[in-house]
């Protein structure tokens, strides 16, 4: 899910003074070793870090927002200027601004490995959450009418116990709506607590905390089995690491646009509805916007065709365009060039931890192996909150999540070994002084 | 309610060329009138023209999008290349990101008589009528409860029958969610169907089509007096004359902000939940932007006090800092002073057009009395989607609504007497050609 870092709160953020920044820009800025060096000159992404606006300093906070794409300032001044300013309401026609959430969907899509006419990018990651728990929930229970089974036998919505906060939230307002109950379990306790009540289940692909990876093709098989739908959150998986959303059937999943996939900060979130199911995908949301005729001013609503159904309001066009701007980046690249050097970046970094980190003074809470593993690295620390405020004031930006974990998030796209190495070191400087 | 234009869907929507402009440039360029010109002199608000980027033609299509400000390009770029680029991150405190929603809020509140801490901005319009129109249901029940009364007596939400449809499908799925009918009536016969079943009402203050403006201190007493909450539509009527949210005592109401807000394309709306029902307001979209306690984690919900409640997910700060630059607009204006503009205005055009048109030709369905009228005029004329066109062709922006109507908006803040006449006359020269 959507999150920022604890330490930007306002009463935690401090303006900083330029002698602060000078000093940071000196922290840790050692010469690279061989290695680092070996690898950022092996590394077939390296030149992409130059699609991006970037400083002195290491910034691994791409898990919460991503760095800035060097295209987006023009294309957001000729959106705000011509399209706003010149052509004013003609744009939605002239300039596509009616049909950007799906326009920009298809963007994604090859991203989470979905086939184009899928995906709409509009709303929050909350408000899409919403939709895709309460149309799961409609769906199984249109289904198990179908099959003869009574009305009302789908009646609990599994969620993830160790979810960020909004997706419970936000299912437990669903559950309420549905007339369901909510039960909070683990991901691995999924398949053992799924039964002939379970209407949906929400996942996240990554958790948010300590960057664990879970198996989405079995535990998606699991739930299906059951008769009941999985709503996948893939905020911290989207533009890090293959999905496979069409390859592994999945019906549902939601995601953001602001970590991996650099749409700025709070971006339109991401709903994808299985082409099979659209035309089953009843939401509770039915703004204008995903009506058949959405200019006829009918009173009565007919939901549109396609992955349009998602669709709400008014589209919100000038962070839409600045995200379309931002998927500029991914031109020529693989998602799975991606994920092999994300792997190989927290590889390294927790190399580099054990190197010159004093033993037992940090702990890794994040899975070591690849195949349980997103692409950020968390690390448990008693004195979290102090180390990371250090760090950031030596130009090493993560975030830190209470009580007491360090964040690190590794952007392939601009993230290098030596950026790597360096945030090692000055982690080691700053826990060496306390 | 949000809506676009009909005749700016990409099907009708034509790339000019430069002698199309050209030729437009001098459609119905006479000099304006002496009379034009006088109410031109006289008119106080008229220097705040250069507060926003306008043309050699006339634009009378703000109440769907407002012009562009001035100052809107240099804030954008600011946030983008500055607070996302450079501070990435932190800009979360230090940019006042995370606080925009409450903030741009409080500046949205005198333009609708509402004290500070009743406003947020955010999601769209159509996500804030299901916030609202679920809460007041819930409120509704609450208090029967509290009086004793059955908990299931308030089963009915009653819907402006004449509504932009958006408001009616989404009243239709929190009717359906909160187990309730949805009667559909007139904002005349509200009073007479108002009873001990209504929970909730939704209404708009200016009708989107005719441009009638409903009576809304009346009308909210009458569903307050029935033990209902009115949830208030303000899209058409925010920023175009005085609205009195708390003098008359409205409970909850919602608004879009790119049509007389000039906010830009989509920018978020707002929701007002009135200082002493906050507490009661109980959000079906309870997101963690909305909990008490947002850092922390928790993962049970616990709202927050004040407006913040109305809140979801992580705020779109593009589009909001752009709608924040937007509303430094209205520094040293006065909502009194723009509402006898725009009734200055709408008379003078209708005056106008009844001096240029021949007679019988159009016919206005915009109420002629001024407590009556908002800041648009429809002209009902049977072939008004080509007229459209063909006005649109010479510089004269309006839109058009199926199946034969003209709308024209006013909005006071950079429309001059002179636009209005040659409005009317360039109507003239092309209900005369055809």
């Amino acid at each position: 899910m959507s999150e920022l870092t604890e330490s930007t709160e306002p009463a935690q953020a401090e303006p900083r003074s330029l002698l602060d920044r000078a000093a940071e820009a000196t922290a840790g800025a050692q010469a690279p070793s061989g290695r680092a060096r070996e690898l950022d000159a092996a590394d077939p992404l390296a030149s992409l870090r130059d699609r991006f606006v970037l400083d002195d300093g290491v910034y691994l906070d791409g898990n919460s927002l991503g760095a800035l794409p060097a295209g987006v300032p023009d294309r957001v001044a000729d959106v705000v200027r011509r399209q706003w300013g010149e052509l004013r309401i003609r744009s939605w026609g002239e300039s596509g601004w009616w049909t950007a959430p799906e326009r920009i969907g298809d963007r994604i899509a090859p991203l989470v490995g979905a086939a184009p006419g899928q995906i709409v990018v509009g709303d929050s990651t909350s408000v899409n959450v919403f939709k895709a728990l309460v149309a799961a929930v409609r769906m199984a229970r249109e289904a198990g009418r179908g099959d003869g089974a009574g009305a009302d036998v789908r009646d609990e919505i599994l969620i993830d116990a160790s979810t960020f906060p909004t997706d419970g939230y936000i299912a437990r307002s669903a559950a309420r709506m549905t007339d369901c109950v909510l039960r909070p379990v683990l991901p691995h306790e999924v398949p053992g607590a799924l039964g002939p009540r379970t209407a949906a289940v929400l996942l996240n692909h990554v958790d948010y905390r300590t960057g664990r990876l879970h198996d989405l093709p079995s535990l998606t098989a699991a739930v299906h089995a059951a008769g009941a739908y999985a709503v996948w959150d893939l905020c911290h998986s989207a533009g890090a690491l293959p999905v496979g959303l069409d390859e592994h059937g999945v019906a549902l999943a939601v995601g953001c646009t602001y970590k991996y996939l650099n749409g700025g900060p709070g971006s339109p979130a991401f709903l994808y509805v299985r082409a099979g199911l659209q035309d089953r995908f009843d939401s509770p949301l039915p703004g204008w916007n995903s009506h058949a005729e959405p200019f006829g001013m009918r009173p009565d609503y007919e939901p549109a065709k396609g992955a349009v159904r998602g669709r709400v309001g008014t589209p919100d066009i000038l962070s839409l365009l600045a995200l379309e701007a931002a998927l500029d980046v991914w031109e020529g690249v693989s998602v799975e060039a991606v994920r092999a050097k994300s792997l190989a970046l927290t590889d390294f970094f927790l190399e580099c931890v054990a190197a010159h980190v004093p033993a037992g003074r940090v702990e890794s809470v994040t899975p070591a192996e690849h195949e349980r593993r997103g692409s950020q690295v968390a690390l448990r620390c008693p004195d979290a909150g102090e180390v990371m405020r250090r760090l950031i004031e030596r130009g090493v930006v993560g975030d830190f999540r209470h009580p007491d974990v360090l964040r690190f998030g590794f952007t392939p796209l601009y993230v290098s070994f030596a950026d790597v190495e360096r945030a090692a070191r000055v982690l080691a400087e700053v826990l060496g002084e306390s």
